[in-house]
């Protein structure tokens, strides 16, 4: 792989910039582009949506296909959605361009789970290609999923899972505050659910990376949603939630052997959660138990794993690869 | 790679015997040979060892090169010594014989730390093998190495890296307690400590792992080795250390770059040691703090990441590998 990569920046919402700032920032990276549909944003210069004064001289395209064909990036930077089908179009013209991505689209941490056939298409494509394909972030692809994996390298079995994940939402980015329903009342929360499109997106996938790295041959994955009420008025940068409106969510995740949840994935985020933290508990021979004290940090980790899968995916073998697949990430200078 | 590995294991000392007694445990691992140097080992039937009653058919061949090429296993698990040129023909050996290798030699995590010439050797050979050689364990390979690289995958920046071990050696095998000097007066330990060959072997390869893994340009490696002497008198399933007697060691290891110490890896083994654990903290932004909570469970782990790293090692690419390139251990069914 070359040492400094040359990186398109795709999706320029808080994590998208976020990511793309930090890219700014490594010397082994090279920012060469940046898209993002919205018209309010294109033609900018990059330096106005992060907030800078001096220019960065990338003006931000509108036409993510169009970019990726003139400036030819070895790597595209993929923050846009979170559902596999909506993003397939962005990947499929970086993948043209022969450009490897790292991409936050929750569904792409395990995209054969909902999108098989998808997934076998970008894999054949990426293949063909010579480029290969990750999606990866914290959560998922790291705190509730890739790190069990890991901590399991020190186990001799594993009968059970557990993984718990408490984020208080009141330092989080706006449009996250806005995912869990922060501010509703529990009646528009429960009808926010029944849409399928709301919440926490990838608990599925974390489960099924889980069993996959874990071969707990989990034959059935279901999860559960329940607002969480505010005990009191919050009031975040973004919003304020009165008393007894919704402060956010619990999201259980579970893969099931039979009768039995062998894996179970609990997560917390809500606006004011208490004792913020990750933890991951593996009962086994022997058991283990591995924490992130205060927590894995938010937003700013998202956008740093992201850059920091960067050169891993660069030297991957191509297709559509997996966090379990590839060498760890770490961090990028 | 085929999906149920033949596996040799080369060195029956008590991690060696744990991890082939796991590989039998394992059904996409098949134990084909066993071998050990020590004459009183060699011809017997490896339940033997083990303390079976029900005979493997597997007899303990005291050569090990000729084993190897009379079976040709597809890995060979190698447990047998600690320095990288007293091994180095036994890794040859498998590398003339087409087999990976998963190896517990502390000094080949980073081989090229202090065999620099040696290690290009093994790469070399190996590449033209077709083979890959990877070199793990515990501690050196995950606690205090392994495990800060992959905390520092949610970080934007490193500005240094503190790592805490502590184990209560009485917990631990008999080979660890006399290497830690349990027992001894502390003069004896001071003149054992001169000989340079005693103690916990690798913290040097840890400090460089973990230089390399976050690139922090460390220009010096150091370590101190102290004695901790018993409080009182403790006695193990294997010794008594009286009051006053050496109970153990204190080993830091530091990387420098200039005057700070940007690494700072302490590890403490000594019998009776309170609240073992393992700890990794990343000074950086953000900072994060990973915790292993009453610590990596000891000999079991050693083995069990030993034999979680067999296919991850057959599915590299040929050469000599490190820990850090290659897909994460994990659990091995």
């Amino acid at each position: 792989m070359p040492s400094v990569l040359r990186v398109l920046s795709f999706g320029l919402g808080p994590i998208g910039l976020a990511a793309a700032r930090l890219v700014l920032q490594k010397t082994s990276l090279q920012l060469v582009g940046a898209v993002d549909a919205d018209p309010a944003k294109a033609g900018k210069d990059l330096a106005e949506l992060l907030g800078r004064e001096e220019p960065t001289g990338i003006v931000v395209a509108g036409d993510g296909a169009a970019a990726l064909q003139q400036l030819r990036p070895d790597v595209m930077l993929h923050c846009t959605q979170s559902y596999l089908p909506l993003v397939k179009e962005q990947l499929l013209a970086a993948i043209r361009a022969g450009a490897d991505v790292v991409s936050s689209t929750e569904e792409l941490l395990a995209p054969e789970l909902q999108h098989a056939l998808l997934a076998k298409e970008l894999d054949e494509a990426a293949t063909a290609a010579g480029v290969s394909v990750l999606g990866t972030g914290v959560n998922p692809g790291f705190a509730m999923d890739f790190l069990a994996v890991v901590a399991s390298a020190v186990t001799a079995d594993v009968k059970a899972v557990k993984c718990l994940r408490v984020v208080d939402a009141a330092t989080r980015r706006q449009p996250l505050q806005k995912k869990i329903g922060a501010g509703l009342a529990k009646g528009e929360f429960q009808q926010q659910v029944a849409t399928g499109k709301f919440g926490h997106v990838g608990m599925r996938e974390s489960v099924a990376l889980v069993a996959r790295g874990l071969d707990l041959r989990v034959d059935r994955i279901e999860q559960t949603v329940e607002p969480v009420l505010a005990p009191e008025d919050h009031k975040t940068p973004f919003l304020t939630v009165k008393e007894g409106q919704v402060a956010g969510l619990r999201n259980h995740g579970y893969g099931y052997v039979g009768k039995q949840a062998v894996v179970h994935l609990d997560l917390s985020m809500y606006v004011g959660a208490p004792d913020p933290r990750d933890e991951i508990q593996l009962e086994g021979t022997p058991s283990v138990h591995m924490k992130f004290v205060g927590g894995i940090p938010g937003d700013e980790a998202t956008a740093a794993i992201l850059v920091n899968s960067l050169h891993g995916v660069a030297a991957a073998a191509p297709g559509l690869r997996s966090v379990l697949d590839i060498a760890p990430p770490r961090l990028c200078r």
